[in-house]
C-alpha cells in the first residue's frame, strides 16, 4: 500500500497518431494509458505492435474503450452486440489490457429497465471473465436513462457479478453536481477506475451560445425563413437588423465579414420570396434571379506545376482518364473517363514541399449559364475577368470567398458556345468501356474561420441545401463536416475544417481536398486500378477488424475490401463504399465511391482513418 | 409601401475599431447600423462626428443598444435609472437615432412584478417621448422574469405608451421554440424593431462541454480535490487516469501538452495531500515540496533593444524612477522607484516594427529560494541554465511553458546571497518621496492556444489561487482574462488571451503585457507623471460620458480623471483607479493602480477601451 499512485492518460487527450502520443505520455512520466478506440484503428501498428510499443516505452495499458450501447437491449440486440463484445475482447487480448470502459446506453432502442441492464451487464462479464477481463460501467452524463454514478452503481451491485464494476468519471458527476456526496461508500472492490477531467462552468448553454457562437442568417440551424414571414405578416416595415455576436465574426477583417453578412440577408430575402404565396407584406423583399437547374458537374479543375504534373498525370490515367483535349491558347489539358472531366492548368506557383495540385475551379452544367452568373453577381460573388480569346467561349466566372474559380456552363457536343470548342482534340479517345459514370462530389478544406462564410456561399449562389452537419476526431485535431447538394443530388460540395487551428504541429497533413467519382462496381474499379498502378491508399489492418466487430459483412466481400483498401459506411438508407488515391502534389487526392440504395452520406466517418493513412503514406514517403 | 426592406446590421457583428465597422457596412449595401455601445465608448469620434460618418456613408443608425437592467427595480434604482436613461438620451440626440433597445432585466434586485415593469417602462417611454425617442423592449433568452416575447409583448401592451413597442431577436426566440407561432398578430405600431441572427442547434450543452472544451484538473471550475479526496476515502488503489476531450488540445503538439498534463496530477495530488487530515488511502500521494511564502515582486524583467531601449527609460524617467544599478557583467540595468525595481536586459532580437521591449522575466520574493526553484522543477518546469560568475548571486531560475525566466530570490540589502549585490551603484540615488508603492500586479499575454496550460502552471508553481475569470469584447475580438493571486494577495498575475486567432488583420494590436504599479495616490502621480512629460495614453470623451451616466461621480473627481485620462471600476468591495502609458515598442506598457477599499479588481472592464486607445495611439503614430 506504499506505492504512489499511478497516473494515466487516455490517448484521446492528445494530438498526432497513437505512436506519437504514447512517446508524449512516456516522456511526461505517465504510468500507463487508456487506448481509445479511434487511435487504435487508425493505426498501422498491430494490436500485438502497441503492446510491444507501450512496453518498450514503460507504459502498461490500463484500459480499452468505449464500448458504447450495450445494455437495456432487445434480446435480438443483445446478441449482435456480445458477437461486438467478443470481438473486442479478441483485441484486447492481443493488446493486452483488462479492462473495457462501457458507457452507459444512448440507443433509441434501449428499455428504461435496470433489471434488464443488470441482466445484460452480467452476461458480457461472464463472457468477459474466462480471458481475465474486467467490465467498467459508466454513467454519462447524458445517458439516456443511466446517467448518474449512483444509478450506475446500483445497476452494477444489482447485477453482482466479480468482474463487472464501475468507471467514475469527474466530468460526468461534477458537471451535474458540484459536491457529490456518498461517493466514499462505495466498495473499492466495485471500483474499477477514475476517470479526471475538469471544465469550465457549464452553466447557461443559452448564453454561451448568444455571445458566442451566432451566425449569419443561413449558416446555421434556425429556420429564419418562417420566423421571418411571420414577422412579415404583422405588417412590420422596419429594417431586416443583424445582430450576431460571434467569436469568429469579431476578428475576421471586416469587409469581407460585412458582405457575407450582406449575403445572408439576400439570401433570406430569397428563402421569403419562394416560401409561400405572395402577399402584400412582401412588396418589399428584393428576389434574386431564380438559380436555373444545374444538372451536374461539367469539371473540376486542377493547378498543377511541373512536378505534380507527372504525378496527377500518371495517376489519372492509371485511373482509366484519356488525355483528350489541348486548350487552344493556354497550357491546359482536357483528361476525360466517361462523363468526368479533369482539366489540368499548369501553374509555377509553388505551394508546398510535395509540388503544387490545387483544386482551383468548379464548373457546373447550367441550364441558363447567363442566369446563374447574374445570381452569382446579385449574391455578391466577385466576378473574375475572363480572359478568352474572341474565338473561345465565355465562361460566366466567379470566385468563391477563398478564391476559387467558379464556372457555369452548357455543354452541348456541337455548340460553338461550349467550353469544349476550346480544345483541340489530340485524337485519343476515351476509354471504351468506363468504369467510372461521373462526378459524384467535391470535397473542398476551409479555414474554420471562412467555414460559415464558405457554407453560405456554396449554399445561396448554387441553390443547394444543407445536409447533416457532423464532426470527427481525425489524428491531428477535430474536423468539422457539411455536405450540400441540390435537390436532383446531381451536384454535391462536402466541405471540411479544422474545428480550430493554430498550432501547425503537424504540416504533413494539410487542408485535403479531393474529387470524387462515382462507379456502379467499386470491386472491378479498385481491382483494375490497382493493376494500372494507381497509388492506392493503404488502409491499416485495424480498420477492418473494427468493420468486422461493428457489421456482420459477408466474409468474401470483407475480404476483397481489405484486400482493395476499399471504406465503408452504411446507414439507414443504404452504405457506402470508398477507395482513395495517396495525396498528389500540394493536397489533392482522388476518391472512387459507390452508392448501394439511398445513401446520401460521404464516408465522413472514415476521415479520420483516410487522414491517418494520408499522413503514414507521407511520413513513409519522406523517409 | 413599395421600398424595399431596409437592411441594418449591429456594429458587433464586425470587428475592429467603429471606423472600420462603418465603412465596411457602407461597402457591403448596408442602409443602416445599430450602434453598440461599447463601439462608441471605445472611440475617439465624438457622438456628432459619429453621425457626420454614417451620414457621409449614407448609413442610417436605426438603433442604439443595449440598455440594461431597468424595469422593474425598487423605487431608489428606479431613479438612478432614469438619470442613466436621460444621459443615454442626451447621447442619442447628438448621434441623430431614435430608438433604443431595452434588454429585460438580470438585475438581482429585480422584482417579478409585471405591473411593476409595466410602470416604469411608461415612465421611460414618458421621459423618451418630448425628444422623438422610442424604447424597444426585448426579452432575452435568459431574462430573470421576462424571457419570452410572449411575455415582453403582454408588458409593452400593458404599459401602453406609443412611444413604447418590442423588438423581436430571432436569437432569443428561436433559441428556445424552433417554429414560434402568434408573431403574426402583433400590432405592427408596437413591433419596433427586428434582428436576426442563426444558430447551431442549441442542444445538449453538456455532450457540448464533454466533447469540446474538458480541460485537465486545476484549468477549470471543478473542484477535483474534493471529489479525488471521496474516491480515495474509498479504498480506491486504482490510477488517477485524465480523459480529457479538448478543441486546443486535440490539435497541440502532444510533448508538452502530456507534460501539461502530468503537471496537472502533480498539482492536483498537492491539492489532495493539503486538503485535509491525512488518512491511510493517502499514502500514495507524492506530495511536491510545499510552497515557501511569497513575499511580493523582487523585481520585473523586460528585453529591450535599442531603439526601445531609450523609449522604456525616457517613460521609467517621466514616471520617477532611476537608473541606480548597472550589473557587474551583462549589459543590465536596474531601475528603481520606492519598492518597484525593473530591470532592463539589452538585447539585439528585433520583434516588431516598434522596437523590441518584451516582458521577459518574473523575479519573486521567496523565503526560501532553494525550496521554491525545487518546488518548481517538481511540477515540471524547466530549468534554465544561469550563466552567473563565481561572485555574482546564484539566481533560481525556471522558465515559464511560453519561455519567459522566472526567478526566485531573496532581496536582503547586505546579503552577499542577493541579486542585488550583481549591480554595481550608479550613485544616483532614488527619489526621495516616491508616488510609487510597489509592482501592484503583472500581466502577461497568452496565446489561445496555451491559456490553460500557462494558468495552471502559474497556479501551480507559484501556489496561486484563481480569481474570477471574466471575458470581454475587444476591438479586434474577444478576450479572456483570469487573474491569479496567493494567499497575501502580494503577488498578483492577471492573464489575457484572445479566445480565438487566425485572422490577424488587425496588427497594430499585438498580445500587450504590462507592469503595474501601486499608488495611494492616482491623482498626484498622473499629475506629477504627466508634468514630467510621460506617455500617458489618451481616452476618449465617450468613456467620461458613459463613466457619468453609469455611477454617480463627484464632478470634480469625473472632471480630474477625465483630464488626466484615469480609468476607473467598481465594484462591491471598493473602487479602482488607473491610468496607462502608450504602448512601449512591441507590445508593453506601464500602468498605475490605486486600489480604495478592499477591490481586487484589475480593471478588466476597461481593457477594451484601453486596446482601442493603444490600436488609435499606434494609428496616430504611424501616420
Amino acid at each position: 500500500m506504499n506505492n504512489p499512485v499511478r497516473k494515466t492518460i487516455a490517448t484521446v487527450c492528445l494530438s498526432g497518431m497513437l505512436d506519437d502520443k504514447l512517446r508524449a505520455s512516456a516522456a511526461a512520466g505517465f504510468d500507463g494509458v487508456e487506448i481509445f478506440e479511434n487511435d487504435l484503428v487508425n493505426s498501422h501498428l498491430s494490436p500485438e505492435g502497441i503492446r510491444d510499443r507501450c512496453a518498450d516505452l514503460g507504459l502498461s495499458i490500463d484500459m480499452y474503450q468505449p464500448f458504447r450501447d450495450f445494455e437495456a437491449l432487445p434480446a435480438e440486440q443483445h446478441e449482435t452486440n456480445l458477437r461486438r463484445a467478443e470481438r473486442k475482447f479478441d483485441l484486447m487480448e492481443r493488446l493486452g489490457t483488462d479492462t473495457m470502459l462501457v458507457c452507459s446506453t444512448l440507443a433509441p432502442q434501449a428499455i428504461d429497465d435496470d433489471d434488464l441492464a443488470a441482466e445484460q451487464l452480467h452476461a458480457l462479464a461472464t463472457r468477459a471473465a474466462p480471458r481475465g477481463i474486467r467490465v467498467a460501467y459508466e454513467a454519462l452524463a447524458w445517458g439516456r436513462f443511466v446517467n448518474t454514478w449512483e444509478h450506475s452503481w446500483r445497476i452494477v451491485h444489482q447485477a453482482d457479478h466479480p468482474k463487472l464494476g464501475v468507471c467514475l468519471d469527474s466530468f460526468h458527476i461534477l458537471s451535474k453536481d458540484p459536491r457529490p456526496t456518498g461517493i466514499a461508500t462505495i466498495d473499492p472492490e466495485k471500483l474499477f477506475f477514475l476517470q479526471l477531467a475538469d471544465a469550465p462552468p457549464p452553466d447557461m448553454n443559452l448564453l454561451r451560445l448568444s455571445r458566442h457562437h451566432r451566425l449569419f442568417p443561413g449558416q446555421g440551424s434556425f429556420d429564419l425563413t418562417h420566423f421571418v414571414d411571420q414577422v412579415l405578416a404583422t405588417g412590420y416595415t422596419g429594417p431586416l437588423s443583424l445582430e450576431v455576436f460571434n467569436d469568429v465574426f469579431r476578428q475576421s477583417d471586416p469587409g469581407p465579414a460585412a458582405l457575407d453578412a450582406m449575403r445572408s440577408l439576400l439570401s433570406l430575402e430569397d428563402g421569403v420570396a419562394a416560401h409561400g404565396p405572395r402577399g402584400p407584406y412582401r412588396v418589399g423583399i428584393t428576389e434574386p434571379t431564380p438559380s436555373p437547374e444545374l444538372s451536374g458537374w461539367a469539371f473540376a479543375e486542377l493547378d498543377v506545376d511541373e512536378r505534380s504534373a507527372t504525378e496527377i498525370t500518371t495517376t489519372l490515367s492509371a485511373l482509366g482518364f484519356v488525355h483528350t483535349g489541348q486548350h487552344r491558347s493556354k497550357p491546359v489539358q482536357l483528361w476525360q473517363h466517361g462523363d468526368c472531366n479533369v482539366v489540368l492548368n499548369r501553374t509555377s506557383e509553388k505551394t508546398s514541399e510535395w509540388g503544387t495540385a490545387e483544386l482551383a475551379g468548379l464548373a457546373v452544367e447550367s441550364r441558363a449559364p447567363d442566369s446563374s452568373a447574374q445570381r452569382a453577381r446579385e449574391l455578391l460573388a466577385p466576378r473574375l475577368p475572363t480572359q478568352h480569346a474572341d474565338t473561345e467561349a465565355e465562361l460566366h466566372t466567379s470566385a468563391t470567398p477563398d478564391g476559387k474559380r467558379i464556372h457555369f456552363c452548357r455543354t452541348e457536343g456541337d455548340d460553338p458556345t461550349s467550353w469544349r470548342t476550346d480544345f483541340t482534340a489530340t485524337g485519343t479517345p476515351p476509354a471504351g468501356a468506363p468504369v467510372l459514370v461521373d462526378i459524384d462530389h467535391i470535397a473542398v478544406a476551409e479555414p474554420f474561420d471562412h467555414f460559415a462564410e464558405s457554407m453560405l456561399f456554396y449554399r445561396s449562389v448554387f441553390d443547394l441545401r444543407p445536409q447533416a452537419e457532423t464532426e470527427y476526431a481525425a489524428p491531428f485535431g477535430l474536423v468539422r463536416s457539411q455536405a450540400l447538394g441540390n435537390r436532383s443530388g446531381r451536384i454535391r460540395i462536402a466541405m471540411h475544417a479544422a474545428v480550430l487551428r493554430r498550432g501547425e504541429w503537424a504540416p504533413e497533413v494539410p487542408d485535403p481536398e479531393h474529387i470524387s467519382f462515382g462507379t456502379d462496381d467499386i470491386i472491378g474499379a479498385a481491382r483494375s486500378m490497382r493493376d494500372s498502378g494507381a497509388p492506392i491508399l493503404r488502409i491499416p489492418e485495424n480498420y477492418y477488424d473494427d468493420l468486422d466487430a461493428r457489421y456482420v459483412l459477408d466474409p468474401e466481400l470483407l475480404s476483397e475490401m481489405r484486400m482493395l483498401n476499399i471504406l465503408y459506411d452504411r446507414d439507414d438508407h443504404g452504405e457506402f463504399f470508398h477507395f482513395c488515391t495517396d495525396l498528389l502534389g500540394s493536397r489533392v487526392f482522388f476518391e472512387v465511391v459507390q452508392r448501394v440504395g439511398d445513401h446520401r452520406g460521404y464516408g465522413a466517418a472514415n476521415t479520420p482513418v483516410r487522414m491517418a493513412a494520408h499522413r503514414q503514406a507521407r511520413l513513409h514517403r519522406a523517409t
